[in-house]
């Protein structure tokens, strides 16, 4: 059975193509600058090295005949039939969501419905949505919700100190992100420890461009670091996370910005690139290995307040069994990891530190055999994920 | 030496006299409702019950006019010249006050400086001063800030992830606000643990109308939940505490809201109140106790929210020596100290159920003999805390 995995952004489309007989990727890539200056599609075939065309494509539409096109030309399908379902990346699927859906009218309205919670994302994954059925209408297509996993926190959890009335009418509450990743590091986490998922207790933290944790109680998720937006939480490379909802009136009061200047600043001028000027860990490393004091502070800030939220998920949680540490940063930063667990005994967390510097992939146990609680490095894979989820779907008796 | 404490705010002025002999407070009262309508005094000697008159008070100057008179008229005053000091509550010292100030001309610059950081609050406490000093021009006036005992957290604990000039050049960082009251239950603590401040490690939870929790690292504050403003942090009465902070441009876009309208509703709305109604934690417990869904969803969030920051706190300090509970609720609330450190064994926590439902006053233990983690119970005395700290400030070889 092969699955196509669509991800569709305001000006991109990024793609794979999964045989999930070996849950092996056939193809990748991604379609860029769509309606914007010089677009390019970048993929890379199972056997190959990466190729990257100029393209022309002004719309969505273009982007997806391109790229069923591509489907049959490269060989990976024989013919378009040959494709058993497309999964659609959604991100924003309010309280409609537990679980991935068949993409129906109905489907679609609810999607559309929940627009003014992600104004940037929801638009554009309904157009890929809306575009694959014109152009596949034959092929079932399954929307896997980033949203659908915290569906699972308590009311303590998912409100906000709020008037009522926001909540029943507006549905302003916590949501959680990162769902498909934090599902997938929870299920590989649970395989390697040689336990069901259903008795286990997690801490994943999902450390990349964005960035969250989340609190997994017997499987399921009851506590995360981002809320109702993306926003929320762990401090990242250039969204501020965490702060004093007043500094927003202090801003608008003594720096008369506005509140689309002040969204900016939060979401994009702001977290690591805020501090030291860097949103990429990396460069942020080497800007501290110079001396740099904002560099250090800003590496300073990032671990602390991820060490915070551990603290807070124990106390949530009670006990745990392993603490996962996934994404790009999570996955590749072993300082990053060594600061966060440092001293952090009255958790039962006792790093290894040579394991720490060479955690196998995919997954690894980077704590001292003897350690209250184990910390993983888990490589994290959101495409699969979807496809996995989608081929599910497909597969329940309900259809 | 007597020593008269006064808390300044917009329409009122709190005062107490103290007798620093004993510590004994010879008159406590309040001045309410000035410049509105019906104002009162209601004050209390140490002798007597408590007497409320009908006043006529337009502002500061008759409300301290008023207040001296009564100092002598009652006795507990034979002349103006008997009182050593007035010690002002002041509610932000900026990044200038580590310290209780002796009150100069420089001090009240310094005082009016950080205005834009406390518009409801410093204005009112200045405005105490002037008048004080106009009336009582002989007597040493020492300023005492909420903020100071703050003032060691260290910059990845204070700093926010924003912009760098946000925090150089508009003082955009973490403050912290009931110093005065985490200070004196620290201190109490220490001495009822029988050791030195300088080597414990607590957790301070001032749980009042505010609320607000301290890491206290061998004596010092390291973080607070309180932030650039009294808003960030727990749930409270009507303040919301920590939210996402993007829910902001979701009420502005969607619902419309101007940012005052924003401000009154996070301010006066939320927390409690928002949840359930009611902001007065009795009434609370009394609307759940009928069933009431939202009064039980109230206090579980209430608790639910205290939790994750002790549980992140235990990270900030690595070792506890002792948790605190003050504050109105927090010496009260038996059922809610119950909730808090329910299965929070992971921690040391395990309370006595008896010593919980009646703490002896004004120190008490509330844990199980054998807890990794005292817990305890002490009433704060913010005045008494004042007055100390003013008469400290008089004592000091610098003057």
């Amino acid at each position: 059975m092969k699955i196509l995995v669509l991800n569709a952004g305001s000006s991109s489309v990024k793609y794979s193509l999964f045989d999930m007989l070996d849950r092996s990727v056939l193809i990748a890539g991604i379609i860029e600058r769509i309606g914007e200056e010089a677009p390019s599609h970048s993929y890379a075939l199972a056997s190959n090295n990466r190729t990257r065309d100029e393209i022309v494509c002004l719309n969505h539409k273009q982007a997806l005949q391109l790229l069923f096109e591509t489907l049959t030309a490269c060989g990976v399908l024989n013919d378009r039939s040959e494709l058993a379902c497309i999964g659609h990346r959604v991100v924003h699927g309010g309280e409609h969501f537990r679980e991935p859906a068949l993409i129906d009218t109905h489907v679609i309205q609810q999607i559309a419905g929940v627009i003014p919670l992600a104004p940037l994302h929801n638009p554009a994954n309904l157009l890929g949505i809306e575009e694959a059925i014109q152009q596949m209408g034959g092929t079932p297509q399954v929307a896997v919700f980033d949203t659908a996993f915290h569906q699972t926190l308590p009311d303590y959890a998912y409100r906000y100190p709020l008037p009522e009335y926001l909540y029943t009418q507006h549905g302003v509450r916590r949501y959680g992100f990162h769902g498909t990743s934090h599902r997938y590091v929870a299920e590989q986490a649970a395989q390697y420890l040689g336990k069901p998922l259903s008795e286990i207790n997690l801490i994943t933290l999902h450390l990349g461009n964005g960035a969250s944790v989340t609190a997994i109680k017997h499987g399921q998720s009851i506590d995360t670091s981002m809320g109702m937006t993306p926003l929320e939480g762990l401090m990242m490379g250039s969204r501020c996370g965490d702060i004093d909802p007043a500094i927003h009136f202090y801003l608008s009061r003594t720096l008369k910005l506005s509140n689309e200047a002040i969204e900016t600043l939060l979401n994009k001028e702001s977290g690591c690139k805020g501090i030291c000027g860097e949103n990429d860990m990396r460069a942020i490393h080497r800007l501290a290995e110079t001396g740099d004091d904002q560099a250090r502070l800003a590496l300073a800030m990032y671990a602390y307040r991820i060490r915070k939220y551990i603290g807070a998920y124990c106390a949530v949680l009670g006990r745990v069994d392993a603490l996962v540490f996934t994404g790009g940063i999570g996955e590749n930063d072993a300082w990053l990891r060594e600061q966060v667990c440092l001293d952090m005994t009255i958790f039962g967390i006792a790093l290894d530190r040579e394991k720490n510097l060479k955690p196998a992939r995919p997954s690894s146990t980077i704590s001292q055999a003897n350690a209250g609680l184990a910390v993983l490095v888990i490589a994290t894979d959101e495409e699969l994920e979807i496809a996995i989820q989608a081929e599910r779907c497909l597969e329940q008796p309900s259809r």
